[in-house]
């Protein structure tokens, strides 16, 4: 392990792994946490049907930013990451190597520079599987939750929306199958990226809760269902704008025609893009580089979209992404 | 998920499940983290050799105690828990309460009260695995970590010392062996108990920083192994008399005759016991309930056991354990 471990590139921590526990910093005496789980089959397949292999470095990457996309959904600057990596004895050592890689990577260029890799365990199993645990610190702040949405209060958000979907769509196709005998395009490449090594915005968390933000979340199981749990923990109705939804549909057009489906879709429900969804008291407050969508409403906790529920719409189409 | 956290028995965090992270008190604006895994087959067998099934209770209490351990090893106390739990389809939902409430019994009668369950992840795989991380705090107290053991220190260990490690034993002899025909005597069930839910002495870690321990960390690979990791992390031989491990050897003792082994290879080589093992200025630095079993001695880092090298002596016959 200790030689695993030097693979990874990240920020000292008080004490860093080598003994029980490492010790990190928590200089306005709270910390949050979260954890989160890949598992090889389930978040992803060593080989794709289209014949892709996700790497090491995938996965190392896919990790970080699944969990400190949390992390910033709160508001917070990440500070530490335990990782557990389980896997089959036949792992190349390669690929190993790439996950510690890809972990720090994403570290260092999604602007996590100051998170430390505090610790981690590499044990047997019949499966690949990483588990990574993020703290981080709010500098006094209080956590953006889920239950603060209000009437009135406009709906924004910032990141990917869709491609991320549209990506899985693309690595899901078979080879075999007709459909996938043109190469894909560079906007195609850069879904299947977005899927592969998703870009979560993590400076964008604190300036969330510098703008005041009322309720914050990352999507991660799509924006529909997310917003419903924003709507659930508000008591209030999300009321979403499609016509708002265009800031990323143009990254997703080739996939949309290469697999015959409107890629609103993939924007209202494509998961794993790890966007942030949030809501503020006014437009004014909505900060540059994020997109209103919507309107927070009174009434029975319900998402909207452009008036109707979504599923008189058919976006559930991709439900079970 | 918010079913199954609803079943965790915990004290409650600063913002507890529910969101993207909880949020954690970190009084003296420092906090220690760990991270460990339990895989199916690797750390524990659904049915063993022997016929036992491991319930989801064992394991959840199983992780509860190995993760906590690495907490009081650094002499700090445990704050919070998050969880992730990936299990195959067919896993049933008693087994996964079973978890839930296993783990929260540790906490509470391991003396952890004060840990919050503070998150959770459940997600499918093929194989069942738990990988949970423990927080702790110092009080302002510096850790405890390996490197502090100095010449003519006391070695001392709290807790159970080869009990699990025996337990292993009975729990892989094939049920239809001749071994096994005898039932268990009281003595070898509370091995085996000890193996499926280790007891670590989860209030002993602060003591032993009152008592300004040295050196300290959990014999969770066998007491030679981990003294090793003593020697080499602080530069000194750990010199061992064996004389002074008797204090558990009673309860091995049947194990031992029905299995033909000397109990005393469990007791230096049995791994997750979670026992401590501590280095102490002097004699009467060792708090009451400790053994002292040896000293700290200037020279090249190796463990010592009545003044040879441990493989002259037979005792690696379990080193695989």
């Amino acid at each position: 392990m200790g030689r695993l471990l030097s693979r990874y590139r990240s920020a000292p921590a008080l004490l860093g792994p080598g003994d029980d526990a490492a010790m990190i910093a928590a200089p306005d005496g709270r910390f949050v946490i979260s954890v989160d789980t890949l598992v090889e089959d389930q978040d992803f397949r060593v080989e794709w049907p289209s014949g892709v292999r996700t790497s090491g470095y995938d996965v190392g990457w896919k990790s970080a930013a699944q969990n400190l996309s949390d992390i910033n959904a709160m508001g917070a600057i990440a500070t530490a990451a335990v990782i557990s990596l389980s896997l089959p004895r036949d792992t190349p050592l390669e690929w190993v190597e790439g996950v510690a890689l890809g972990f720090s990577a994403a570290l260092e260029q999604l602007g996590a520079g100051r998170c430390s890799i505090a610790g981690g365990d590499v044990g047997r199993s019949g499966e690949i599987s990483i588990t990574a645990a993020v703290t981080g610190h709010l500098s006094g702040a209080e956590p953006r939750v889920r239950s603060g949405a209000r009437p009135h209060h406009v709906i924004a958000v910032c990141g990917h929306l869709g491609a991320a979907g549209a990506g899985l769509a693309l690595l899901d196709q078979p080879a075999s199958s007709g459909v996938s005998e043109r190469p894909w395009s560079s906007d195609e490449q850069r879904c299947v990226d977005l899927q592969l090594r998703p870009e979560p915005p993590l400076r964008e968390g604190p300036v969330a809760v510098v703008r005041r933000a009322s309720s914050m979340m990352d999507i991660s199981d799509g924006l529909l269902r997310d917003a419903g749990r924003i709507a659930r923990a508000s008591g209030v109705v999300m009321a979403i704008d499609s016509s708002a939804l265009t800031f990323d549909l143009d990254v997703l057009r080739d996939a949309g025609e290469r697999l015959e489906i409107n890629p609103l879709n993939w924007t209202l429900t494509g998961g794993e893009g790890h966007a942030l969804l949030a809501t503020y008291a006014s437009l004014e407050d909505v900060p540059s580089g994020w997109h209103a969508i919507g309107e927070v409403r009174a009434g029975q906790p319900q998402v909207l979209v452009d008036n109707h529920e979504p599923s008189a719409l058919g976006f559930d189409h991709f439900s079970g992404v």
